[in-house]
């Protein structure tokens, strides 16, 4: 038994929903399908969600919604037509938006209700063409699939008991089509996951369903292994580890919902990239454990936007609690960090420039000076981490050699390097104007040599 | 001005102290001599300090010191015969040893002040020796010279005041001859400082002098880069920073007390480390700054006795506090770490072996497992940390790549790596059965090429 996802350009339109209910059509193992709402029919296209979400923003600074409004509606019109189906749809729409922006709820709840009308008409539109062509479907609501979460607008977590509910489906008869995105508070309210949240709701129910694959349909063919705005055309990975995607994704690759991966990791159930536009391509697969290969590197990710604060204090070493005292600053001020490369009386720590405003950045230094009486302290900033990602680089001897001589190669100075004792990843922290040339010549010696 | 210290070596016999005298006046500069025991004059030897040892443990369980009392007896008798000096300093020793034994002090302050006597009577060796031979010194004890410390038996740490105490031996007539290793209390106390603590009070004199230089006189003509046992006569290093000395000599470079450098550097005095036999020698010159160097690494050190803690979480990186909390489970237990290489999901946290008692090690695991919570928690053990040294290596594109590249020379696996913004030192974990072939193919990298 699957459980497939398709996502935002996969609805889009009648066009790609015909395409994905032929894919749900031609294997008869798709037994729960989670649908994202309408996305992208061309680059410059605007996506219903982020439609929707003027229309919130708009109801609660008492603006007029009209014209999101009717972009949603038009949208849902052209689909329904195109696919001959009811345009019962669009009044549905036009009513659930209204409801919802007329009851008692507070600004937030009704925020999450709206973002989620396009998860949620997508699905009945879904499973009413898939009715039109004689597919044995439903539309299943996640309060009826008994997907249960915590009460936290915009950032819902998956309450454990909600695995056991949705086992219930398996006896369901026919497909179901579920929405992605959002889950039902205990008392009833809707609550959407964080932003790109489709992902997050088929991992739960792939989980919950005990399901033997979790399929995640999007618009690429596979996971490259570089970034392609880098590397012109680069090597696809056709299987990788949850921990070597999770390092890649951490580093710049968009493909996957980060903590999508949670559920389905835990239940161990493989994960599938494929693309709705070529279903028969292999695709990627993330497994919990591959074979090891000749060249363990998978991919090499790349991100900027980071910054390192130095500090350096003569004899630190033996300041028993210095470090800790340092990551009590940071956590006092909700900053989190992402490495603590260090010297003997010297420690960096490299946190992403996001999670500092110039006010925090102050008062970090200001309590690091007066707490710590370092001899020196800086903010280095431009800085581009690259993670060299691949299980079983552990027990390869030479692969750091390779890696720092692409470096040289490119003539980019290491500023920082950093890796652990499990070996998934080596970290490479270098100034952000030489990302591209670094990565580049990394790609060069991990996938082109040899 | 200058202030000299004398090493166990440079004071074990009267061949050695006439070398001493030697250097001494053979520069005018030389205001003040500090001294340490008398050590080993052959590789055999027994050092002054550890027969005082003997003396005070003996004492203390009630049992006979006859033996190692004859034996520090005999040691300066023989030195004062040789030198042609009055033997009264032999009395003066029994006698010191005597009283401090049938004091009234603690069993703690027992020791410290048994343990000084090799010092203190060092000292007064030299003084009586210069004096017979028309240089115009004086013997000057720790307590008239104003060195005050903390009451922590066998871990002193120097009073501010002492400083200004010091400073007034500029008025002093001729060369004042002071004992290393002790200072007194406020209320009148001898206390040691760590053991090799003669360093530390030559360091403490030179800055309380503000002397230009600190001559550290000691049995070997410089620092070489690598450790000798490893590699056969290897390079002399001239001329390193503190802070480099400092990396060195935390990883198996034993030639200076680490603390010992902390009041110099404070004081921004040059450190010169010079050979007693062949004083002529260029030595080794420790200095807060130098001129960027064509090859920026000076040294490679390397010790062994270091495990892992290995620690993996999935999505830990998002779990605000994870480091913190790991650190402060170390810090409940006194343990202090030395390094802490991460991957995204994943923590190691490097500990010196001897730090761990197996029940330290064992609580600390456990509670990790119940506080953190992770996926994985494992120790690796019979780690060696390598550390190739230098300022300026964070302006060179390439060396990372030259150091890997010598790990694979080597076939040597490099199990963990981290350098921090400063680049002062990149440090690389192996297997400890690896660390001499390493260590060679560094050496050759960074020493014999070019």
């Amino acid at each position: 038994m699957k459980v497939a996802k398709f996502g935002g350009s996969s609805v889009a339109n009648a066009e790609q929903l015909k395409k994905v209910a032929n894919i749900i059509r031609n294997d008869s193992e798709r037994k729960a399908i989670v649908v994202s709402a309408p996305g992208k029919r061309f680059s410059d296209d605007t996506k219903i969600t982020d439609k929707l979400i003027e229309i919130g923003e708009a109801y609660v600074e008492n603006k007029s919604y009209a014209e999101p409004l009717q972009f949603v509606l038009d949208r849902f019109q052209e689909i329904a037509t195109e696919l001959n189906i009811s345009n019962q749809i669009v009044a549905e729409v036009r009513e659930d938006i209204e409801c919802t922006l007329q009851s008692s709820d507070s600004d937030a709840l009704k925020l999450d209700a709206i973002k989620a009308v396009g998860e949620n008409s997508s699905a009945k539109v879904l499973s009413a063409y898939l009715q039109s062509i004689e597919v044995h479907a439903s539309y299943l609501n996640p309060k009826d699939a008994g997907i249960f979460v915590s009460d936290s607008p915009g950032g819902a977590q998956v309450l454990d008991e909600s695995y056991d509910h949705l086992l219930k489906i398996r006896e369901h008869k026919g497909i179901v089509v579920i929405p992605g995105f959002f889950g039902y508070s205990k008392d009833g309210k809707l609550i959407t996951f964080s932003r790109g949240g489709s992902d997050i709701t088929g991992s739960i129910v792939a989980a919950g369903l005990q399901a033997d694959l979790y399929e995640n349909f999007t618009d690429v063919d596979s996971v490259f292994c570089v970034n392609p705005t880098i590397v012109d055309q680069p090597k696809e990975i056709t299987s990788l580890t949850y921990k070597e995607m999770r390092e890649l994704s951490y580093a710049g690759f968009g493909v996957f919902h980060d903590e999508a991966l949670i559920p389905a990791f835990k239940a161990d159930i493989p994960v599938c990239i494929k693309n709705t536009n070529n279903p028969e391509g292999m695709g990627t697969i993330i497994v919990s454990q591959k074979e090891p290969q000749p060249n363990p590197v998978v991919g090499i990710a790349s991100d900027t936007g980071f910054i390192s604060i130095y500090v350096s204090k003569y004899l630190m070493n033996r300041e028993l609690g210095f470090g800790r005292k340092l990551l009590t600053i940071l956590e006092d001020e909700d900053i989190s960090f992402e490495h603590t490369p260090s010297g003997i009386d010297d420690l960096s720590v490299i946190i992403r420039e996001s999670r500092l405003t110039k006010e925090k950045e102050e008062r970090v230094i200001a309590r690091i000076k007066e707490e710590l009486d370092p001899d020196t302290i800086y903010v280095e900033r431009d800085l581009a981490l690259i993670m060299v990602v691949g299980e079983g680089m552990d027990s390869t001897v030479g692969l750091a050699d390779k890696a720092t001589h692409a470096f040289t190669r490119a003539d980019v100075n290491i500023e920082m390097m950093n890796q652990g004792s499990s070996e998934v990843s080596m970290m490479f922290g270098i100034k952000s104007d030489k990302v591209d040339a670094a990565v580049r010549s990394l790609y060069q010696a991990f996938f082109e040599e040899n």
